[in-house]
């Protein structure tokens, strides 16, 4: 059901960044369900998390780890390790040791990662069992099946893969993400992980994702639930051979942080794609606003209403639904009167009511297509955001209904 | 699919406030789909309307006319009237100036509603030209048919009727209220009216309205969206023969809210109860928080998140969706260690995590039932609130992708 994704691009390798995959068992025998990733010496490592007030145990630790220098990310799908309290940490911390006496290094430069069912104990055996195939299976050519590795529920992988060039150097920054379900990011997508072979300091690089992650993974929402276990990391292995970045700014610098936005906005992006039950994948654009949060706060009110939502799964062009939930947004002493709508480039609302050149017949034909862009005009200044979603169908509460995530 | 709403109960009718309906053929030829109700002369009339900025045009004439002596209601169901600018205003105000002339009262003392498909222009004509029916019809003892009157995407209708002895005089209050819909009231239902023979002044009368619409339309939700039309009115019509209530205070007045808020809960309940497509009654209880906006955010975005509606669909104990969600509500500084959640008396959270004395055995039980309390505790202060909803099922997705609304 995924809206206009199809198979991985070409995925550039990083020198300095393998990954490797095993099958633990967790869920479900046989399903690759474990990924180590391991980051050259050297490498920068910076990540954005969750927001939310419960979350999980394995983002409690790599929190605490940003400052080491990690060079261990061990990932397990089907079974997200959230809302388990101390024993949860103690989890987490088990499979991190066993790692790192397995590879030499100390837990500290160890960052666990988990997705799946939330308050489940982590099967620390299973895992850490699996361990041994994970790093004998390392490879810098393991994106793809890495990008298998972490999905859920989502139907395909994710990612992205970018190359530029600087003083006759290519340097590559290549991801992946997984999503599907309780998508909402609040720093970070579900989980994501991006690295390059340009040379970065920690803080610069911390910044270019903490600036990447805002215009991407916190601007995509399917069902407005903000996961507990949402995580991304970019690692800069610095083997490029290229002279460290550690300043914002210069030609490198700024050809880097166009790369990482490039590749964060497609994996962000494929998530919305591969949305839970998705059938349509929606742009929300509000312009005209006077401050970038209530431009926000018009977006997710239309990107959140499920009888948008659910107008969009049936293809019907009903704009009193939109006007409404632009109305209840909370944008203050707002004048429908100045209000615009469009869908992509049909005027269906102009002066705060149905546009006089509108005919249903346009709306329509927008609504038609897998791909289409809500714009809003609010009127008020000069300011735009841009966030993406998917419409509500049968299929989501299907899958929601029978899966227990 | 109602949930445990049956037959209207014995609907008293209220001396001095009389129903008349009448097929208009707004939408559909035959229906009964429009209201007229009468005011006794010198009753007092409450008005609590939508929040909503772009909020329909016989709203804007309602607020307008509340400083009036109300004489008339007039209530068409298959057309919003909202999103349709000045020529919406126009023909709003039109329709009362043919019903003032019918009747002999000015333009000032007519409040006209409407409900149904946002932004087509409404039909003046056809509506006029019921009126006349609509007024032959007005009788004390036509709420049971006005409650059908009112209703859209509604499959029952919904009443409730309270009274109470004072110094051996009965006082009434009866009400019908619509919903089903695009409901997150803010400020009053969809469509709400409440008629009692006390004689009361019309600032105490708004305060007792108030108040009841803040304990009960306002702590409601289906879907999160709140409607362009929401509009709730209470009637005194003084008819009883007590002495005026003009004070918020005394037995009378203290009686008299009591009922008015019992009569105010039964309607948001009943519209709840027939939430578009609902399979579950579900109340969300929030203890224990530092002030009640925290209260009401936790609580909303339990009711409101789609992953836990689906499982209670499923009727699935998936508590760890109802942690992401308390998690993600944006209580500032929340120690997920003090959090206990509660499905009736089975604590599924304690401590943050997994109760220890849980089964998912227990869980599974509540969750069969049809109506379900959801208990959060946040163990941060003494403040508690608590909100009304239902779970998202396929049909909530049938209803809102094929009905245009």
């Amino acid at each position: 059901m995924a809206v206009g994704l199809g198979d991985l691009p070409v995925m550039h390798p990083v020198a300095g960044f393998e990954l490797g995959i095993a099958s633990a068992g967790i869920k479900k025998p046989g399903r690759r369900d474990l990924v180590v990733m391991r980051c050259a010496e050297g490498s920068s490592v910076a990540g954005v998390y969750t927001q939310n007030a419960f979350c999980a145990a394995p983002v409690v630790l790599c929190k605490q780890r940003m400052q080491s220098a990690a060079r261990y990310l061990v990932i397990n799908t089907g079974n997200a390790n959230a809302a388990t309290g101390e024993p949860g940490l103690q989890a987490a911390n088990a499979v991190c040791e066993h790692l790192a006496q397995l590879v030499g290094c100390s837990v500290e430069q160890i960052l666990p990662f988990s997705t799946g069912v939330i308050g489940e104990p982590l099967p620390v055996d299973k895992i850490t069992a699996a361990l041994p195939a994970a790093l004998a299976d390392l490879s810098v050519d393991h994106w793809g099946i890495a990008g298998e590795g972490i999905m859920t529920t989502d139907t395909l992988p994710k990612g992205a893969s970018v190359q530029f060039q600087h003083k006759g150097v290519t340097v590559t920054v290549t991801g992946i993400s997984k999503g599907a379900g309780m998508i909402r990011p609040n720093m970070a997508t579900m989980l994501g992980y991006m690295a390059t072979d340009a040379a970065v300091s920690q803080e610069v690089l911390q910044n270019i994702l903490h600036d990447a992650a805002n215009k991407s993974f916190n601007r995509i929402t399917i069902d407005g639930d903000t996961s507990t276990n949402d995580s991304c990391i970019l690692v800069a292995t610095g083997q490029a051979g290229l002279e460290p970045i550690t300043q914002a700014e210069g030609e490198l610098y700024n050809a880097l942080r166009a790369a990482v936005n490039q590749v964060a906005m497609q994996l962000a992006q494929a998530i919305v794609r591969d949305g839970e039950g998705a059938t349509k994948f929606v742009t929300v654009k509000v312009q005209g606003g006077g401050n970038q949060q209530e431009c926000l706060d018009v977006a997710y009110a239309v990107a959140h209403s499920p009888l948008i939502k659910t107008a969009l799964f049936a293809s019907d062009p009903n704009w009193g639904r939109i006007v409404a939930a632009i109305g209840y947004a909370g944008v203050e002493h707002l004048n429908p009167d100045l209000v615009s709508v469009f869908l992509d480039d049909v005027c269906i609302v102009a002066d705060g009511g149905r546009a006089q050149t509108y005919t249903e017949e346009q709306g329509a034909a927008v609504m038609q297509q897998a791909e289409i862009l809500i714009r809003i005009e609010l009127g008020r200044g000069d300011c735009t955001e841009t966030i993406w979603t998917t419409d509500l169908s049968h299929e989501y509460v299907r899958i929601n209904a029978e899966y227990r995530s």
